[in-house]
This record gives C-alpha cells, structure tokens and sequence, in this order.
C-alpha cells in the first residue's frame, strides 16, 4: 500500500513576468524535492513553470483547468493529470480546497481569489511577490518570502 | 409579462462593527429604492443588515447561504428566498457571480474572496470601508465609497 | 417582515413534447395557486413552460442558468430572477440542492442527473410521465402521477 | 516531458455486495493494466475496491472527496491522492467531469446521478450490473457488461 501523497499549490497569473517565471520554476522544483504533489491551474505563465519546476524535479502535476476539455483549456505541457473541471472560475476555489498548503506567486484577481478562499479555509500559505492587502488600517499576519527557498521553507514549518 | 430584475449584491462579514451594520443597512434601503433584488450571504452581522434594510424598502431578499438546509446554516430573519446550496465556502463565487453589481462593506477573507471574483468576473464592484490590496505597488482602480448613498450611486454610475 | 418562502422546481427538457409542454404550464399554474416560488433551469421547453404558466398565476420566477450571462444562457421570457450560475452542468446540483421538493415531467440526462441528485439529498420528489429506472430488479418507491394535479398534490402531501 | 494522463473512473456505492466488491476490484486491475489512472469518490465500498485493484497493479489512484479533509471524509486507504473538494454531493459532478470514460457498478442515487451526469457530458460509459433506466417505453443505447473484462473491453473501444 503506497502513502497518501501530499498537495501542495502554486498559484499565480497565466501571464507571469520573467522573475515570477523564475520564482514559480524553482519553487516547483523545490516542491519536488519534498516529495510533494504539484498541484495548479494547469494554464501558461506562472502556473506553467511550476509545474516544469516540479515535472523536472521527478514530481506528479496536476492541474485543476477552469475547461470542460483540452480544447476549452488546454493543459501545459508539464501537467501530467489534467483535471477539466467545466466549472471555469469556480474552480479557483477547488484549487484552495485540495491542497495541504499554497506559494503564490505575483498574480491578478484569480490568484487574490485564491489566496483569499486559501486564508479562509484556514490553508497554510506563503505569498512570494504577490498581493498585499489590509483593512481598515489592520496588518494582517500571512507569512511572506523574497526567495523560493524561504517561501518553500515557510510553508513546510507550517504544515501539520 | 414581468420584468426580469437586477440583482445586487451585499457582502460583508457575519460579524460587523456598528458602523458597518448602520452602513449596510442604508445601502440595502437605497439599492431597494432602486428596484433592484437584494443578494447576500443569508447570514449575520452586514449580511442582515443589508437584507433588513431592503426588506423594509420593499425589495425581495435573497440569502446564498453555504448550508444545505435551515439547521445547517439559518438564514437571517429578513431573508425572503434562503438558496440553500450546500457548498460551503464555494458559494462565495456563486453570489459573484449571480449579481450585476455588488457593494462591500469591511469584510473577513470570505469577503475579500467575493470581491476578488467579482473583479475576476468583470463585475462592477464598490468597496465601502473595505479591503484595500495592491500587487507590486501597482494602484488598483476600483472604486471606493465613504456613505451608503455614494457607493450606490457610484455602483449604478458603472451598471450597464 | 415576510415570511420565508417556499421553493419548488419543476424539471424537464429544453425541447419537451407538446403533452409535456401543457403539463409544465399547468404544474407551474397550481404551484403559483399554493404560494409558492417556481425554480427551474430557466431555459426553453419544459422549463419555459413551468415559468410561463406560474407566473401567469402570479408566482415569483426563478431560472438557475447555466452560463455566466445572458449571452451566453438566455433566460426564457418568464424568468423574474435570472440566476446566471456560469457553472454550466453543475448548475443541475443546485437546482436539486435549492428546492424543497421537485415535479419532473419527461427529460433528458440532465433532467434524470436532477432527479437523482435530488433523491440523493432526501428531496420530496414526483415523477410525471419522467424516468423509470430499477436497479437488480428492484422497485424503487419514488412517486408518479399522471395529471398535473395529481403531481402537485402527491408532492404537496410528501412536503414537511 | 512525461506524458498526459488518462483518467478512468469507478463509480458505485459504498456499501457494495461481496458480487459489486468483487467486479469493483478486478475492473480497477484492468484500468491499472491499460495504464491509466484510477478516478473514483474516495470512500469505502466500491469506491475502495476499485482503488485497491488499481493499486495492486501499479496504477495512480485518486478519489473525490465530499468533506473538506480526511476527519470529514476519510479517504479509504488505497487512494494515493485525495482530493478534498469539501463540496459534499456537488463533487458528484466533477467526478464524471474529469473523467475521459467510466465504468458504473451496482450503486444508489449518488451513483445513478454521476451516470447521468457523464451521458449528459457526453462521456463514454459502461453499465455493469447497475442502474437500467427508460423514457416513456424509449430503449437507450448506454453499453452494458456482465465481466470486469468486458466492461473494461467495451470502455476503450468506445475511448477516442
């Protein structure tokens, strides 16, 4: 009987700049490193590169597509379980649902859906250049990272 | 043959402060004075607060409630249709996407979660004493509010 | 404040029969006549029917769409509160999730998937002229009618 | 670059007959053996069956929780990759979604909607010894087996 593998999510825009690019590949790779599942959008830009980081490290990659099929979302590359789920945005909250622990990297308004739907949920989660956000002058404590290896190491001190 | 209606959304936290409850209920009498169907989470705090203040203008009252049924989530007492639908924290997407329009007041992670679909839906969206958040420095241009009356007219300044 | 109102769908195909048709109308007239609220999927044929037929009689409408707009799912003309899901054939769950019990008249997949997620939820539930369906030669105990009046009755009977 | 994964799904009850437990668990060897990945709702019965078939000859499996984590759904103990959807009945969808063909053995209501469910999105599927269903007298034309081995034979002649 094999082990029930751990999911962990990068999360991101499907436009990344070249450094979130970067960062999304080497958090990949160190997400393999760890013996974890990849789990993302499934799309281009920094969804993409994580899971290159990840396919290239020897890790499984999942990605959960916003498409009922490859022609309405086409799968990366690097995906080596596509999901097509049809429900499109909705699927950003199955995305927060299903993994253990979340890196988001840089992103729009999908990822700040994500991140907030993750914090909800109560996810352990790291942001690496992403959003910031307050309310009504409150500092809010979610962890952050400059690096994809503090960012990685930031979530795995959080994980149960 | 009736009209089809607008549906305007109110979200906010289950729990208020006093000026968030005064607030969402002045902006739930005034989108009533406009004709429009009142949509919300069906709960506490603004959620209520809303619903009371459509409900005595005479706008019909709709509840998305993350419950399958009364006992599990019960709608407050000026929800006139409970949607019952049993997907938790997913339907926060469902009442971005089921409105034309939406106005946020304060507001935990479920409601930045609503307010970041709705940017990612193209929704139009005021927020009143909100979420602020930025990605990178980059200034985001939703539009805010400081009275009830300026957020609804700035929210029917943007509907179609 | 008004009460809580009651929601009942009706359920059937895009493109029903004209025996289907008649029946829809009238299952949505005596649903009107009982002070209750109509759901249904909001789109052509039976679902039309229904709408047209409880609004006629003075009902509140309600279609649970399955595109994002109007665009892409047009309401038909008897919808009072479209419902635009964007979840496309997930939409079937909430239908069945939303509503305190469900008339089914005729159907396709989509309207068998309703009836048995509907079952499966414990929803009050009658058949007219829709699936038949055993399993290992075993009958199930789901109540049919064969009028309209006797669908509404039998449901009305079986609700709390 | 590994490639893209095919995706077959078990569906069935979770308290099966030693018959259902039995056919469960040689499809999921058969599924294993064509080298695809086991899909299934996680749970016991048939459900684990088929993952403890699937396992046995080497293949991924994944299963498509109702709760939010494993206190609220435990994932039998041959799921490798739980996908806690926290959806309850609603991820009943998603399982004939993601999906490329299934196989449906014996089952309730939640089965008999995710059969529904993939007819209605068009997904290649085998009956075996499960739900029989018809529409005013219509036969329909879904494949039926009486073996693991024929069920499994008559799902990848119908795969594209």
């Amino acid at each position: 009987m094999r082990l029930r593998r751990r999911l962990i999510g990068v999360i991101g825009s499907s436009v990344g700049t070249p450094e979130q690019i970067y960062l999304a590949r080497a958090v990949g790779r160190l997400i393999a490193q760890r013996d974890a599942v990849l789990v993302c959008g499934g799309m281009t830009g920094v969804m993409q590169a994580a899971a290159q980081g990840a396919q290239e490290a020897g890790a499984l990659t999942i990605g959960i597509l916003p498409g009922a099929n490859a022609a309405e979302s086409p799968p990366n590359e690097f995906i080596e379980i596509p999901l097509f789920t049809g429900l499109r945005e909705a699927r950003n909250y199955l995305i927060a649902s299903v993994c253990e622990g979340l890196i988001a990297i840089g992103g729009g308004y999908g990822t700040l859906s994500e991140i907030a739907l993750a914090l909800r949920l109560g996810k352990p989660l790291v942001l690496l250049h992403s959003w910031q956000f307050q309310i009504e002058g409150e500092l809010l404590s979610v962890p952050t990272a400059d690096t994809a290896e503090e960012a990685v190491e930031r979530l795995w001190a959080t994980l149960g």
